[in-house]
């Protein structure tokens, strides 16, 4: 009898941790089940398709399964995974028992539906599966306006895709600040970045919840906790993820503090033969040394290869996650890497942190260059052990690079004296003698 | 008596030395001498000038003497040093002896000029100050075609800048490969990325040197080893540059083996209150621990601050260079850090090497966006201790950003097994999945 592995899932870890589980090992059986109709494709690109960028859906879509097929791996579309029964090491997939020798959960996260009245109606979307973004697309195409709800990454990414086609925008956020993965500093930045540029399409309602929505069978709109109504063609959900967890649950799995599914840095569960990989599970963050949630594709592809790497008989371990993120907004862009001040300072009494911070802009390149762009980067770094500990940039210029520059630095835990003396490259085109990352850094040097 | 600081040379080193020791302490008499016509000025910038992507010349000088002389700082100009007096703390400066508590040599580097026959016809530039690319631009104007000696990181930035302006342009490098800090299979993709867009109006002679210049009291023309005559309008040497230590070496300083002048990590000299920074000292490689010669804006002004920083009182130490460069040809990024396989060769007999290296070429963002182009990248690493030593980059696509990654990955001594592992930002219009970098690093773990 050949060795089974059964994976549930088809996203990103799923594929991903079935490929590799091919490459290391032949002579298995690999059977993966998903729910949706699609296996393998890129959910971050959704916004691009919708936006225009990209004209063909299928352009999103890795591997088919008859890809996979070629390579041994059976993909089952449409099968929904309902149990897990650790004692026979079996799963039912729609009403059918199935044997594994190893099982690896790799469910996902699902949209967080916000518990409002009528959010049942017709016309208020999500974003998440390919047939969500085909459906998203058709609705903006007959549309007018659209309501937002949430503004995080993917409200940025579809106030663009929607601006480019026309549509009069609303978001509306609870919290005081959009994107509040970020300071509220650099949040108040970007707000102001989007109204100065295209406020008379886009209107941004922040510190405010919905009550309810209100249509004929439809959503026609929204109804405010201040008493605000407001109109739209059609409504969007981007109020977040949650790790989807139930199935694992509901079989003893073990459930880390932050909602996702606790694996150790072979993504082992707490129960033999079971794994998990991707946006179901927990992380760990490098810099605090702390359990966090964190729903990212690279992440998910790292750890569906890790995987599969130690359910194979090899062994590797994932060292963790550092929060690293990034999102444009037309030529803008937006990034975070390891902690913000808000993070640190949400986590004080676990961490023994002496916070500093500094905020610097400056141009890109050398000043003469006429495609300079300016930039803004925070840093933020511990007093008490000299270490940077995290950085958000803004700005029309490079800040990709920069932020990047900064992971490989969070990684080695890098000091501010150390990262001050760091000898990146220069020529005008791309930079200047003195980096804005290290402008900052002279600026956190001053304060220690 | 006011302490009396005296720094020759007006690039650079010389005045972030001046300015960074003002604003230590304003107690001081910072006097700069320089050979020149400007302080403070781009040398890197005259490129972009000749091109005409900057078009006023002044854009290139970041501080007049008058800026300078607001903060107290005075700045002579033409004005040419000949000796240095260490027993009586002196320099004899146009003829006249000044006195000194603290001597900074910034003296830079100098272009090398190969003792060719009639080497000195006129319309035979060099590049280095802002006369030569006032004179090379006129020159330029009212010529056809052009001669470049030598193939590095100028002359491939002049290419550019000619091609912009409808020259026909030939380049003849005595190496085997052009751009010979790269390794060899590096260089052949830059010289066929150049040859295939711009063969009609390039020519580059490789593996040959010009025997001699001809021409009726200017340039004519350059006949070969060969035998191969090269006719041109004008004749730029782009020829490397030499550290400029004459003065150092006469009175005593110490000069490494690299022929840079010898300084600590403090930017102090052999010689007692004699400090020197900038193109005219050897730097330490930080990966290899050996000393090295290298000549960048970017490293100069670090040690023009650290010089300040310890001769007024205060203490920080360089923690030495990487290697860092980048370039660029039109859209094309060429870039570089830390040790090539060919460096790591020259060097075999001074390290414990045992060296892999793998090149990979990928898209740099997810390849079903628009504006995706490829990139080519490759690590060098040493297996022994697992650590990366190396790479380099290009391509049209984002070739900065992930030479930029290994930069402060190099600082700290980041193995493979760690790089793998690393947590980058990712989001459709900047990265994919799995970035290039990370798979050049699976290709690398599977040599191990």
């Amino acid at each position: 009898m050949k060795k089974r592995i059964v994976i549930i899932g088809g996203c990103a870890a799923g594929p991903k941790c079935a490929a590799k589980s091919r490459r290391l090992d032949d002579s298995t059986e690999i059977l993966l089940y998903t729910q949706g109709e699609n296996v393998s494709y890129s959910a971050c690109g959704l916004p691009y398709y919708i936006g225009g960028a990209v004209n063909d859906i299928n352009a999103l879509i890795a591997r088919t399964p008859e890809e996979f097929a070629q390579n041994g791996i059976q993909i089952f579309l449409n099968h929904q995974c309902s149990e897990i029964l650790p004692g026979t090491k079996e799963v039912i997939v729609n009403d059918e028992k199935i044997s594994y020798d190893e099982l690896v959960l790799a469910t996902g996260a699902v949209p967080f539906i916000p518990p409002i009245k009528n959010v049942g109606l017709r016309n208020i979307m999500k974003l998440r599966l390919i047939q969500d973004g085909i459906a998203v697309k058709e609705l903006m195409k007959e549309s007018k306006s659209v309501l937002i709800v949430g503004c995080g990454y993917i409200a940025i990414e579809m106030i663009e895709a929607f601006l480019k086609n026309g549509l009069k925008v609303y978001v509306i956020e609870r919290s005081k600040h959009i994107m509040s993965f970020l300071d509220a500093d650099f949040s108040d930045i970007v707000e102001k970045y989007i109204l100065e540029r295209h406020g008379a399409s886009v209107e941004i309602i922040k510190d405010e919840v919905i009550d309810e929505f209100f249509g004929d069978g439809k959503f026609e709109g929204a109804i405010t906790n201040k008493g605000r109504v407001i109109e739209a063609d059609f409504c969007l959900l981007a109020t977040g993820v949650r790790p989807n967890v139930q199935l694992a649950r509901d079989c003893g799995i073990e459930i880390g503090v932050t909602g996702g599914i606790k694996v150790d840095n072979k993504m082992r569960t707490n129960i033999e033969n079971i794994w998990a990989a991707g946006d179901c599970t927990q992380k760990h963050c490098l810099v605090a040394d702390l359990p966090v949630y964190i729903g990212l594709g690279s992440v998910a592809n790292k750890e569906g290869r890790v995987c599969a790497i130690n359910m194979n008989g090899q062994e590797e371990v994932l060292l963790g996650v550092l929060g690293s993120a990034i999102t444009k907004y037309f030529n803008y862009t937006i990034s975070v890497t390891g902690i913000t001040q808000k993070r640190a300072e949400s986590i004080a009494a676990q961490v023994n942190y002496d916070l500093i911070t500094t905020t610097v802009t400056k141009m890109d390149k050398v000043a003469y260059m006429p495609d300079v762009k300016p930039i803004t980067i925070k840093l933020v770094a511990d007093r008490n052990s000299g270490r940077i500990l995290g950085a958000q940039g803004v700005g029309e210029g490079d800040v990709d690079k920069r932020i990047s520059i900064i992971t490989s630095a969070l990684q080695k835990k890098m000091t501010v004296d150390e990262l001050l003396h760091l000898d990146l490259t220069y020529t005008p085109p791309t930079s200047g003698t003195i980096d804005p990352l290290l402008t900052a850094c002279y600026e956190l040097k001053k304060q220690m």
